[in-house]
């Protein structure tokens, strides 16, 4: 099933990122909850909270273990979430005597954030370098083209002569605070979720903490108390990505409507038309408005399940989990397509 | 890849529903395009505009023509939209001489938009079943519990005893209002898209009209003149999907706050907890709430594609793309889950 | 204060209605809210519910009643509503033994949705011929330049020559659609709210229907069952604006785009630059823009509204009245500078 | 008029916040607009760019000007911008010879912008102090009962026993991010724009770095190139508007929760009912709920605006004014009522 363009055989092509979409795979998925589940056992058998055998009992198991999708599918139905019934087939796998320290302390919201975090982590790394990339490619447009003429317009009118440069300019700007604001937020962002049931890791007494900080550095994430019903990083991560796709579908604006009379620029290998072969359509462009608008819109969602009540909302947890992952996607997208776009331009200013 | 929950192996077990995200495949839309081109040949070749033998020529080989997808994929990466490559490749399986009538007068985004109101227009016949089952169930629900006293809740305060039958009415009553407004509006969303080029089906001279009826007809559409930049029919469809949504979400806000103390109504079956195995979570009523607000942020992303410039915009065209078959699966699982969660109740009020 | 445009001195010169603007100032609110407890006292004693001399008591202290705002403010504050302050004052108004009667079976959400509904039918009557004028000049531009020559412009590229009244018509036709969308959806939406504390009319005993009925009648509006907690007529009424605004979102893009070359359009006085004088800036184009999207963004919480809890969500309902009035005069705005724009018009065309 | 909650005498007694409000009066607007012009006057004078006479004439008339607000409204009618108009008027104010030096190489967006950004300044003041209140409110909370017990609730059902202080702390932890937050940005926000008729400010010549650093200086704020369209600062500032009301939002909506069964909390000087004397309803929990809703729709709206085409777009500059405003007061007012609320709190917890 392909609902969703990002997930479509044929049109992920254009608006799909195949790298960013590797991590919400069901494969990728599966992989860090049990990476999850792993760090936990250890981190829980170096802390004495669960025996040592115990621990190694659980990674040994997760070395071979291979859930039984259909069923998990069954537990989502179910549940709202797939933790209960994947733990149930690791205890299993793990059995007697061991398998009751699987997940030990541990509640389902803990595995699906931090799995969440781990992949949004290796997204963000992927999306970082095809930042740089739209920064370079623009600063050489800027040193290719820079210098030459182009009529400001203002209101969608022409106003007084600028360089082609000062347009380049306003399309790298943007990308260069949006590199500063994802430093300044992948503290808040890259960070264990781990709370047990209901916040307060009530089952590892006094050694919570000290667990916390070995699971985190396990996982290679920051160590901070639960965030389970506090969702502002990943809105502000959600914004980020926005004022990312905003700032590209601004460039893709532009050079959609500098294609217009075709003096202005020049792009290589544009689209065609299946009714008119003479014309060269600013796909790539179209498509950079597009997804601008699209995260523009899907940002809402994510601020709409800041209101999570009390310990624990399924419903704006699950809001979140329609909305995050594409964001993530179409990001990539855009700058995938914005790196593709400015590479197309042969052309630009006179 | 599996980006929307939708499209995902485990979590569509909870949010997706089938039988809607069928009509989405890719599959369906190939199958949903070639009917296109099938209807318009042979309404082309019955009014004299294209020859006989070119007609049925191309009815011939739409039968065995199977697209190379690899290729399509590329199209759109290309193109913008996969009809150029698609009709490149069907008018080469047709070959000499009549090759050259595939698609004829017709434009890539005749194919896309009649594509897609030819899968709405079964995506919707399955949505109006689940919507008749919602009221039947909800109908048996006043029957059986109506007569019950329930206390009243204004602004989340108890205020006066009513009977259970009230609320129940109240979860009823805009479902019914919704099946008059799909009746209402299905004249204006169930009709051909044909235009041609720019949407004066130029090359069709004076034959235009009854080549348009006459397609029409063959796909069992309604007959309109085109509406390629006018967008209104689909924005309005999106809105009757999240009035959908929306109210299917104050139902299932409803039965969440009525199981907060189990008194009010007792479910069966709910959803375990991973930590506390005593735990009888109303996730399908979440769920509800999840996807009213997931379609009414959605809705504002059609609606800003209206803003639809000049004869065809790619940027508020691709935008659409990306929100309505998200909003129709939604909506169909939101149905879907109603029923279900009020097969679960048994006992409402008392 | 001003923090909204359409209330602001300056900005609802261009970006206001007055007119539609009247229709929620504090005046015209507690003018309506007191034509219910009229109508309501009416009804109540012609039906027998309360008697002849109480229902002429609260008419008579109607005539002369001016509420003290300073306190209605406070009671806002305090209870969320002002209804509660606004019915202390009119008590003591009547004064006993007839006070008591004021208000009687009704609750503040009767009143506060009456009153909207029937400021609401104004505001709409204004929008109607609005809309109606806006047909009237496109379907004079079809006539005046129809026939000239224009160039389709797809995906922003120039296609092949249509005329100019092909433009025209994708701009007039969504227009009619709206008016006969309007129709559908009266109906639903201009009818009384009333249903007492909880829905149940429970003070009114078996006259109850009766009542309802006599009192719809003297407000003018359809007699229906209460909806307080089911908003979906309201949600479909702003869906409405939102298309509305979003047909003349594109005729403005459109417009705008065209005018950036000033041959294919000729438009007069347009606005003016502070840094370059020889501008002629298509500003009621841009703000037919704005509007749209502003519409759009607005649409998304209208339909959050949906999810309104159980009997009556102080959230839920406040949520609309930060939106709505907003949309209605997002809506005459733009119809007024779409009229406007298009007597502008002085040619189109080739 | 008063279509604005926000502006609305009655309703903004709950629901606005009179000194954020201020700032966004025509008044403030105005005298923001004259500061940017007196402070260029005196840049430029101290530059050399206009002689030490037509400085000092400019700064003079400027002390008794006093614009005519009506053809003001007028100008922006059909500019779309009130600035042409007031720079008229002003050039008259300061007579021959040196009126023809106001405003010398600025455009009208500099002054709008440069205005905002003045009166965000003193409104984001305003808000951190309220953000700071309400901190130590929350704070004080904690002390006071935050050993008490609570019933965990996740998923909306009773979970297991938690403190109520680690229900105070997810309150207060994402205020102190928002905190740090609003620093990181506060170096991008509040910077000077002014770039001239296109961005360059081609008049100034070779001293054009040198004035912008002098008038950013006099104005108080951060020097920096021009952003006219750039307008990602102004959107990550919404979005942290939007983050702070969904923080709020979440207070509100846990409060209103366990005022439902009034065990869990005893809230003092609640709302009361017109229909239900026995009623307090948690009006401003609710309102906290609504508030952050609307900011969440709101964010989706500044977030379009980044599509900002070119050199000045019209549309999406409109839409920031028709936007940001409501944000910042919805923000100052949710503040005002969380801070408000918290003092409500006469008991929490077991």
């Amino acid at each position: 099933m392909t609902v969703s363009p990002f997930d479509h055989p044929l049109l992920s092509g254009l608006l799909g990122d195949e790298e960013a979409a590797r991590h919400f795979s069901v494969e990728a998925d599966i992989a860090a909850m049990l990476s999850f589940e792993r760090g936990l056992a250890e981190a829980e058998a170096e802390c004495g909270v669960i025996s040592r055998e115990a621990g190694a009992a659980i990674v040994k198991a997760l070395v071979s273990f291979r859930p039984d999708t259909a069923k998990l599918r069954s537990g989502v139905a179910k549940d709202g979430v797939v933790v209960p019934e994947l733990v149930r087939q690791l205890t299993a796998a793990v059995g007697e005597p061991h398998g009751e320290f699987v997940h030990f302390g541990a509640t389902s919201q803990d595995v699906i954030d931090s799995s969440l975090v781990l992949r949004l982590r290796q997204a963000v790394e992927h999306i970082g370098l095809l930042l740089s990339e739209n920064i370079v490619r623009l600063a050489n447009l800027e040193q290719e083209f820079g210098g030459r003429a182009l009529m400001a317009m203002t209101r969608m009118q022409p106003a007084i002569p600028i360089r082609a440069g000062d347009r380049i300019a306003s399309w790298r700007a943007p990308l260069k605070r949006h590199q500063q604001r994802l430093n300044e937020q992948s503290g808040r962002l890259f960070v264990v979720q781990f709370g047990g049931a209901a916040g307060t890791l009530e089952k590892l007494g006094d050694k919570a903490p000290a667990v916390r900080a070995a699971f985190a550095a396990r996982l290679g994430l920051g160590d901070a108390p639960q965030w389970h019903s506090q969702r502002d990083a990943l809105a502000e991560f959600a914004g980020w990505l926005s004022l990312t796709t905003g700032s590209l579908g601004k460039f893709g604006q532009d050079i959609a409507l500098m294609a217009q009379a075709s003096t202005d620029i020049k792009l290589s290998d544009s689209g065609g038309s299946s009714a008119m072969p003479h014309k060269q359509n600013p796909v790539k462009a179209e498509a950079l408005v597009a997804l601008a608008r699209f995260n523009a819109v899907q940002l809402a969602g994510m601020h709409q399940a800041l209101v999570h009540e009390q310990e624990r909302s399924g419903a704006a947890w699950t809001l979140e989990w329609l909305i995050l992952p594409q964001m993530v996607v179409a990001t990539a997208a855009a700058l995938r397509l914005a790196a593709e776009l400015a590479a197309q331009i042969e052309s630009l200013g006179h």
